[in-house]
């Protein structure tokens, strides 16, 4: 019996199918103290527990990415390991902060399959629960990929594709209990625009760049347990090239993203998302922001506020899209998320 | 209402201004075993738990320069943002050990302002103080920049140039409460050389060195939040070199110095300093340091010891400035700090 | 008095005594969130607290190897500063897990001394105990390494070369206290293949690379605070290349052979091993194993594997020795150890 394996194929995927993904991970202060080495991440929510406690936390929870690429890398060895391309993102949702001593898992429900025109590949959707080790479900989200096949005989499954909701309805985003910024220190968070402030339609360049090294992007990606070999091999590709894992980019960006955005403190929803172009090593990574939307929540003082969120490595801010419909080759992510702000 | 913000220019501080600077920041034991990744650090105290409270301690405190570096890293976007250089540090004094659980904020004075003679810029002086959850002060210290002026039509205030003591007394250190050094380890601290063993004047090779990487200083200087870009970004100079922090050639400075002066342990005085030279990636940091003085102190079995510390990039050791009087092309930091040893 | 030292040469050692290596270590969660950043390191043991409670442990462990670097490092000042070259291990056992909060120090026996016919070196062999703060020994092993007279004119001494077990039998291995596999969850752990589906003589190609950088070995080494400079410093050896310390290898492969042998959970003996060949960054590490025996143990649902370990910077898996009988070029590591594995 051969112990490896080379990861499943898309004729190895049925609408139904539960994945249990394995390597359940206990995360510690070590997680956050290497989520501040590898981003220039400034959130005071997720930098201190006294700022949390006054927002009406327990204490400082994970950054809700690091949880977000935690149960992400879980699904990669039975989702992504043979995915040609990583095709979007929707109707992710954080439904409880993650706190030191947690341990998380994750499982996958396949919940679309299309078998492309070509023949050799194929579309699969994925809804995948991160669960904390009282299974409370701690973040949802659906992802879809290209897979290709592996025995190019197969027969093509019954088209299955999911209808997806384009934007998460506002009502919908979970609040996490007891948050409340109603007393929230503007002064400590670094910047004094509160929800009130941001006006939909407006744009926001973050203005400062990172350049970056090979070493930090796979230590950020193991650190998730992101095993897709083309982060670490430079064998893996003809130009000897590691191409950076999308989540790298979209921490960073995230992270940059505080110079204007400083009070948006937690992400709750993303509605979508493309890894635009491929990332690699020496690109100066930036940031601009839009605002696509906001909305009252029920917990005291508390705000959301929709956003796009666009990294780059050059270029003007603010251009996303060429006269042909596609993405600029600067454009590295286009992210679409809901963040808490305080009003 | 534009949402970033380029930083303070020299016209926006003002003698008495009191700076409150944004995320505090709670530690954990990923912070030390960053710093103990990041640096060569083996002063035992640092290291160990049990030796820490063999020494009247609670148990190991995070590392003093860290403590230092992230107190200095929340003031950088108030205080640095534009500066041109950063020209001194005077009366930097430790108070309290930090803990695994400690939250810090920093918040500085405006203490003095002289316009430079080109009306194109001018130095500030800043008393900043870091402050734990209890607003207890765990350090703090004076720093003098040169900033950019913004608008050069702006009037040149009063000058206004604080008296800075040269050298912090040694009845004015603050030992921290409990230290007892009478039943140290000095096997388990790994060199025999105690207080007395030491002369006024005498010089110390540290021998050895470190070649040092791009990721390495980036992650260090993120960890303390530190957020100016031309630590970062390779677009921020027309050569295209990161200059790294000069707190991360201190941090690795003191690490080499174990070798020589592993029971110099805590850091309680900041005299003095200045980064001589600018350092990048690539260059091997060696270490020397001499005696300035030593002074005796009212805890048992313990010593105080000031030692002028010089991190180089090369060339012999003991050479600091040429016969123009100015630093050696190859001297990076020149550092007069007080530290306690066993007696 | 010289307050630095060069490190013991071979005359300094002699058969009897024993060496108290400093600088003891206290590990938390931040030395496992790092060790997963620098390896692809999935053993669900060492990842999750709630799988390892699943398995009667108390929870996740420090990964045995991180245990072992750390001891190892210890043992560099006093044993290896001069080595010209680590030889051998042999009878390495691990008897205690470490647990967060665990303070780790080391103590080193020399059990034999061999001069070279050259007269400017000899070997020395010592066995080395890792112990924690109640003096419980933690793991010990036996190493022996070349190293280099210091003075040419001190005479030989007598020779005394120990003898060494060339495998540890299956029952001194100490299986820890209260582990039960027999509740083992393969699916969170990763892959279903359990001992007794591994035949003596098997052998695994695990398939996945990773292409070494600077930074990250760097980091590694530091962490386990080893000292020794031609891990570190460009100008310690004349073709500027910095060694990578042979543990990093160890830990690359040792993480890497989780695909494929992912339910080799602890490590529990350490039957020798050689570092074929030196490691520099840039080379893209793979690993392959060989299933050398197989016994049962004590504890429930728990077996023992014996398992060859070979990384490789290229070629094709399972070439160890040329036709001369020496290793391949491309052969980093053999090891010998014995794991752990669900029955």
């Amino acid at each position: 019996m051969a112990k490896t394996t080379p990861g499943r194929f898309f004729e190895d995927y049925a609408v139904g199918d539960v994945l249990h993904h394995a390597v359940p991970r206990t995360v510690s202060g070590g997680e956050r103290a290497l989520y501040h080495a590898l981003y220039p991440a400034r959130h005071a929510l997720y930098s201190s527990d006294e700022f949390a406690r006054g927002c009406g936390l327990a204490g400082a929870p994970l950054e809700d990415l690091a949880a977000f690429h935690m149960v992400f890398g879980k699904t990669v060895p039975d989702v992504s390991l043979n995915a040609v391309a990583n095709l979007g993102y929707a109707e992710g949702r954080w439904h409880l902060p993650v706190y030191a001593g947690d341990t998380l898992r994750a499982e996958s429900e396949v919940i679309g399959v299309k078998q492309n025109s070509n023949g050799k590949s194929g579309v699969v959707y994925v809804r995948t629960r991160g669960l904390n080790q009282r299974d409370d479900c701690v973040l949802d989200y659906v992802r879809w990929v290209m897979v290709r096949k592996g025995d190019l005989e197969a027969p093509a499954p019954e088209t299955c594709i999911p209808e997806l909701a384009k934007v998460i309805p506002a009502e919908d985003l979970v609040i996490p209990n007891g948050l409340d910024f109603s007393g929230y220190d503007f002064a400590l968070a670094g910047e004094a625009h509160r929800w009130g402030d941001y006006a939909v339609g407006e744009q926001i360049d973050h203005i400062d760049g990172v350049t970056i090294e090979e070493a930090e992007h796979m230590l950020a990606t193991r650190l998730w347990q992101n095993t897709a070999k083309v982060h670490f091999d430079t064998t893996a590709r003809p130009d000897g090239t590691r191409l950076i894992y999308g989540g790298h980019v979209i921490s960073m960006a995230r992270a940059l993203s505080f110079n204007g955005l400083a009070n948006a403190q937690m992400i709750v929803g993303l509605n979508g998302g493309a890894h635009a172009n491929p990332c690699t090593a020496g690109m100066t990574i930036r940031a601009w922001s839009e605002v696509l939307d906001k909305a009252e929540t029920s917990a005291p003082g508390v705000g959301a506020i929709r956003l796009r969120l666009v990294a780059t490595s050059g270029g003007a801010p603010f251009q996303l899209k060429g006269e042909d419909g596609k993405y600029r080759s600067e454009v590295l992510l286009d992210l679409d998320y809901w963040a808490l702000m305080p009003l």
